[in-house]
């Protein structure tokens, strides 16, 4: 039998699909991020604040992935904003297919940013690309400063590294987490990612966050 | 071509390894908990704890299962237990055949309990057994107190939960984590739970843990 060399790489349904969410977005000028931590981190609750903070400013609307309940989309849904809820039934990320038909059900033309909220998990999420501008990686200061070293793969992939509930170190109720050793894992696997220390409940640092979203929409 | 119908059930690579894990750690004496949950929900600090006010009472080894480091094992060995540590280089969860390669390196017959520290991820390791006579799943208050309903499986699967540092709580750092949810959520997917509020930091809540695990060693 003769050789075929086809002479382009044979993509999986995944990534055939995330390039057609990439252009789906892309033609209605839509940015879109990937948001990957573990449970618990405080993804929505950073979402909800960033949706209330840029109110009339930035026009935003979620994808939410869950293994299990729509407490999330429901979360979101409170702020006014558009949230679809894919329920996984046991999967442990999203997939690409997922998002597509989640992408079919917001009106895009009102959407400067769609964030996708992953399933809570630190690994799997990150080895699946879904068409997105770029991943965030949310990291709690209550899950220890070890964190970069031990999952690596998310903190070498991710634009940005949001340090979520900073207040926990203002309360003195967490000793031993050290910022400055975080800054330097994660710069270690990725020397472009962007950090910001945040406090989605009291808002201290989300000012920087929401300039560095503001930096990233499309030219209108 | 004829019918087989070999009437058993057909085991995979992991379901093999699971029993000959089970089998094993039978002949010995020892009992097996695997042990998972999110990263940072102080998996390791509660060994460690455990370890040091079981010095004297209960002979425990440890397995560590890791994506990249031995920081936890180094922890572990510290409090001059025997731990192996398994790098998963990137693998979500730990298998039944890298427990048993894992258990081969421990001095079994000296050791009452081995401890699985699992891979954090409070969904794949959900999956897989490792031929352990239980899995303890830790929750950290800090996570929040939907995860029972948002991640069912682990919570349907464990034989017991622990709800760590609850230091925080008394911190009043955090003030939205209710305990009763978790508890009564935890228990319709599982009614024989036994549920565990726990600080591995301060002691608090220990020594019902460790009645527990006292209850559970083979009789000599």
């Amino acid at each position: 039998m003769a050789k075929v060399n086809v002479g382009r790489k044979i993509l999986s349904a995944n990534e055939t699909y995330a390039r057609k969410n990439s252009e789906l977005l892309a033609q209605h000028g839509s940015r879109c991020f990937n948001m990957i931590s573990s449970p618990g981190s405080g993804k929505t609750t950073l979402l909800v604040r960033t949706i209330r903070d840029l109110a009339g400013a930035v026009k935003i609307g979620v994808i939410e992935g869950d293994i299990q309940t729509d407490i999330d989309a429901q979360r979101i849904r409170a702020t006014n904003a558009p949230a679809i809820q894919i329920i996984t039934e046991g999967a442990c990320h999203l997939s690409a297919t997922q998002v597509h038909q989640a992408l079919q059900e917001l009106s895009l033309d009102n959407l400067e940013i769609v964030f996708i909220e992953n399933v809570g998990n630190l690994v799997c999420p990150s080895s699946f690309e879904l068409g997105e501008d770029g991943k965030i990686v949310v990291l709690s200061v209550a899950e220890g400063d070890d964190k970069p070293a031990k999952y690596p793969a998310i903190f070498a992939k991710s634009k940005v590294l949001l340090v979520n509930k900073i207040d926990l170190l203002a309360a003195g109720a967490l000793v031993d987490f050290d910022l400055e050793r975080v800054k330097a894992d994660a710069r270690r696997l990725n020397k472009g990612i962007e950090i910001f220390p945040v406090s989605a409940r009291t808002g201290e640092g989300m000012g920087a966050w929401y300039d560095w979203l503001k930096g990233r929409l499309a030219k209108s």
